[in-house]
């Protein structure tokens, strides 16, 4: 994505040389490797969708772009996960106080940034509001992924977890830059839910590379997600689908094993295939996309609103 | 001090029962259950010494006092502290990501509340500023603290490092009020620099009671800092004032053994006290505390000018 590029820069612009050197480096090192920088793209074209000034979200791009980072600082030390982008994750580069510490300090600069906006006074505190939300919700869905560990939730409790772990600050970064941009309340709220269903779809496209996707792209083994239990809606849509009761039995005992065999693994994947489970992920992901572009019939047409459209498009149609 | 009791009610106010209940239950746990609360306090008693209505700081003392909270609770974790004011730390009685993410949201929710402060929308993006720059501070100075683990570090280093653990929040809180309470930038000034003082003698007096308190009253065994190695101010004072080099060795030798007898513990003690380190500690936190209350001449007299200068009193004549 072009957008990408243009913010590396900019992520570069708020993170002073200070004491203590290895805090500011620590924090540094996830925003400067880049990313799908996706949130950070949305706040921008949901600026100049708006018919705003782009360069009045650039900052509030950034921030996001940091409140993401200093989740996955935390995420990665939680899941014990040693690799991010190529590198060791910061509790294994540093140490995990280190880590913990970055992930605060991210935290409270995206908030600093924020504080600092070049909008009216009236925006940035409603810039704040979706935005605090946003960070308040994600806590609880990562409590609630923790907490889902190898249990078998409904669709309904998954499809809350990843709103909370995904979409909202998807939809805080959009509606944001919408409000940077200077919409009024009916504008900001159809783009907030354009991204809220974008986070969904995106969330739910994932699951679905986890298991269909070609490993030498996505980066991950296909059995990561069924050794780890995932609960993903191809698994509660396995679940309840499944009609033979030795084999929903057999696929339970594999699914959440970390000892899973190859052999088994495959098994799995098949069962789910049979069961019609991962084209239905991937039909749930199109439905969801579909319903976020719905939301964009406010915009006027613009380079901006086609980039949007184009980011829910590719939320779908990426091989990682 | 009074006010503790009065904040009871409004602490208990803004955290929801929401999912996952172990997630709210743990943010709760350290704000329910009291402390001295002496951020909250000055935030009040600022407000109300600057002429302004004291029930709009409330919710400000509240995000504050959550904000302390999110900070002990990962402090705690990586300090590897298992209990506190009586009860098991976040991460021994749930486990370490619960701990991690009840940090992160009560963060996330001092700043909701601030977000709907009702003050004027500049005096609030003010008031941001002021609590943003204390949470960077304060990951700054906790990670120095970790790296100065078993260091003897310079006076000047130390009192950086209680600077930016300690006293940036006291200033922010104070600031805040004042802000809150509508006062002018010089006076907000003012006030700033007596809670940035105050927040130094605080500290200074807290490591003083660790060697010179009453081990039955401060709760903490005197032997601990010295076990830990903690470089205070008396500690510093005691390496450049020791004469005899052989003592100075001695001195090193047992600061920082986790193993030290509670003899060695002693003989430190008594090494200190020779050196005038001991008393050197109380005479700094005195002087910091003048210091604090020169500040005050801006203000009008008041009970809450009163109760500010109380507090600063009282953070140097107290046993616990």
């Amino acid at each position: 994505m072009k957008t990408s590029k243009e913010l590396d820069g900019p992520i570069r612009r708020y993170i002073m040389d200070e004491e203590p050197a290895n805090l500011i480096e620590a924090a540094r090192q996830y925003p400067y490797a880049g990313g799908k920088r996706m949130r950070p793209a949305m706040a921008l074209a949901a600026a100049g969708a708006v018919g705003g000034d782009v360069s009045k979200a650039m900052p509030l791009a950034v921030a996001i772009e940091y409140i993401h980072n200093f989740t996955l600082i935390h995420d990665d030390f939680m899941d014990g996960d040693e690799k991010r982008r190529g590198m060791p994750t910061i509790h294994v580069a540093y140490d995990v106080p280190t880590a913990i510490l970055a992930g605060d300090a991210l935290f409270a600069k995206a908030f600093q940034i924020i504080a600092d906006l070049d909008v009216p006074d009236r925006s940035m505190r409603e810039i704040l509001r979706y935005v605090t939300q946003a960070v308040w919700d994600l806590a609880r869905g990562q409590e609630m992924d923790v907490n889902n560990e190898r249990r078998i939730v409904s669709e309904e409790e998954y499809i809350e977890t990843i709103r909370l772990k995904t979409s909202v600050l998807f939809a805080a970064a959009a509606a944001g830059g919408a409000l940077a941009g200077g919409a009024d309340d009916g504008t900001v709220r159809a783009i907030h839910e354009y991204a809220m269903a974008l986070g969904l779809g995106f969330q739910i496209f994932d699951d679905y590379l986890g298991v269909a996707g070609d490993p030498s792209k996505t980066g991950k083994s296909v059995g990561n997600d069924i050794r780890k239990g995932k609960c993903t809606a191809m698994v509660t849509h396995a679940v309840r689908s499944i009609a033979d009761p030795a084999v929903l039995e057999e696929f339970k005992a594999i699914l959440g094993d970390p000892g899973a065999t190859e052999e088994q693994v495959a098994r799995a994947r098949s069962i789910m295939e049979d069961a019609g489970s991962i084209a239905y992920g991937r039909r749930l992901a199109q439905e969801k996309v579909d319903e976020a572009l719905s939301k964009l019939d406010v915009l006027a047409p613009s380079e901006h609103k086609d980039f949007m459209v184009a980011l829910a498009r590719y939320s779908i149609d990426r091989e990682s």
